[in-house]
């Protein structure tokens, strides 16, 4: 398909991601104009046949779908609210990483101004836009998504359509970076454990490579089933024997005088599911005090 | 080798873990001695051919190398307590699970008692016991480890010596052990979070098996290494910026009703990172927080 038959798109908001998405998008052949709050940012994207827009009301009158990615929520409306009545037919894709609230807000705010509004979340970093395996989360009203899909393909080949909830992008994109920061602070808590004796990380990482890939990854799945199934079948290591272990870490933990928080935490909620009578399940059923706030 | 040529052992504790210890020293042609505080467990072992000791005095005369599984330290001094003086020249090899100050205690109570002591920990499923893969940690006087290492081989292919200090075994334990639960935990928080909306756990597995695969597991090496060098470069990635992320995942938390416990830990552990002058270092700075108790 030649370039003539890409579709227009504007990209508000051009810092290290944003810059990314314009990119890619004039690789891949679409008209592209561009807005920037510090204009110099947009130099080299001119030079590759981007339009500089003067004003962000410019910007969103050269073409229907509207690409936003800023800082944060605050800076996408502000942008959108300068420009007073926005031409019709426009849709803003807003690809700023916030909240489920705040996408939520965002939607019903751009619904207020007849502004089509469909929330993303982008699992990449810069580099990866652009390719096939870069992920973007959407959510919003299908019609919207699937008339600008193609287009958003040119940023990234694995776009996901999750839902007409606009907060599911953000709910699924901060669940993702949580299992992520609790993984990596699980294993360099390991560290500074085994690291109060002066075992190097070197050293103790070749069996948690081999402790992750053969006991705790296969078990993501199994959790996975039993969390939809509401029963945690005790797989030959009842909650209250492992409850013991983990009174040993929170006891170790403090012996070696590092921060125990972590299987504190862990403890805390083992001895609450135990309490609500998953002494005989699986590991799993912390998920039932997991699932809800605390009282 | 024939089974003549085979060490005889003694195992203490014929529980889940015990009995199948025995079973495998039977299986690779130990004469087995064994023991139980309640007889009856040891029926089908003798029915293999194991002897059974009518007293833990006699047990631990029957063999040199005496391993011993029981709930844990507790249990396994009072019952070589309860013996009175050990035969000389016997090496308790003690797979029972505790912390490793209670593995230190126990070998200077072992010394005292003119009796060798290695403690173990034994990373692996009653199942596994036997196998070339099953992995068992041992730690304590590096002559009496390789003097019983190939005995021991018959229980655990993958015995490792990690040295002198018998704290050692326990202290990975722990360590991987913790690992394993924070992973756990963590994913089964993102299960919460997405789960408030009503998305099944089946629906979201596939994302975070990808994200495991190619953006969690991947930093592991990486956090060694840094960790290792005590200097924590951002990747592109800068813990103040990430900050910003984790209390969206915090707010998110909150809002979703559902508990917020591990994501405030990791705010605040983020925020103590940043405090002391870490903004601009990668999220692995956050060792220099973990590793120590907090104030
Ligand atoms: N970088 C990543 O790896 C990555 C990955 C996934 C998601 N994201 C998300 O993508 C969004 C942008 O990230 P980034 O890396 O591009 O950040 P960045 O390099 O810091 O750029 C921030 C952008 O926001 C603009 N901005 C900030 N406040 C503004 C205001 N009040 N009015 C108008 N414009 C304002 C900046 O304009 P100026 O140039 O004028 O300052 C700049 O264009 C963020 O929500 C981020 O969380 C980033
Ligand atoms: N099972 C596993 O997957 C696994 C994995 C790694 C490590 N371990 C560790 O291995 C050890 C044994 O576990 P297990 O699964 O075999 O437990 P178990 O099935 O509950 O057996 C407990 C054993 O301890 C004995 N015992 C308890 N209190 C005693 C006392 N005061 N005096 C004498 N004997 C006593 C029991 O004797 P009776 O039969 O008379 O009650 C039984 O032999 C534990 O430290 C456990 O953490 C187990």
């Amino acid at each position: 398909m030649g370039s003539d038959n890409r579709a227009p798109v504007t990209v508000v908001g051009l810092g290290s991601m944003g810059s990314a998405l314009a990119n890619a998008f004039l690789d891949k052949g679409h008209p592209t104009t561009v807005w920037n709050r510090s204009p110099e940012k947009a130099e080299a994207l001119v030079a590759k046949g981007a339009v500089l827009a003067a004003t962000p009301a410019e910007a969103i009158a050269a073409s229907e779908l509207v690409v936003v990615c800023v800082l944060d929520y605050r800076a996408m409306r502000e942008i959108i609210d300068s420009l007073g009545e926005a031409p019709a037919g426009r849709v803003i894709v807003n690809l700023t990483s916030g909240t489920p609230d705040e996408a939520r807000q965002a939607a019903t705010w751009a619904a207020e101004r007849g502004v089509g509004y469909v929330d993303g979340a982008i699992m990449a970093t810069p580099p990866m836009i652009g390719s096939e395996h870069a992920l973007i989360f959407y959510g919003g009203p299908k019609a919207l998504y699937d008339a600008n899909a193609e287009a958003l393909a040119s940023i990234a080949g694995a776009g996901t359509y999750l839902g007409e909830d606009a907060g599911l992008p953000s709910l699924y994109d901060v669940a993702l970076l949580g299992l992520m920061w609790t993984t990596w602070a699980g294993f360099m808590h390991s560290l500074a454990l085994v690291g109060s004796e002066q075992v190097k990380a070197e050293a103790f990482l070749p069996f948690a490579q081999a402790w992750f890939e053969h006991v705790v990854n296969p078990e993501i799945p199994r959790i996975a089933a039993q969390v939809d199934q509401g029963t945690y079948p005790d797989g030959g290591s009842a909650l209250g024997m492992q409850a013991v272990a983990v009174e040993h870490l929170v006891d170790a933990s403090r012996a070696q005088k590092v921060d125990a928080a972590l299987p504190e935490f862990l403890l805390e909620r083992a001895e609450q599911a135990i309490k609500q009578g998953h002494a005989g399940d699986g590991f799993a059923s912390v998920y039932e005090v997991l699932r809800k706030a605390r009282g």
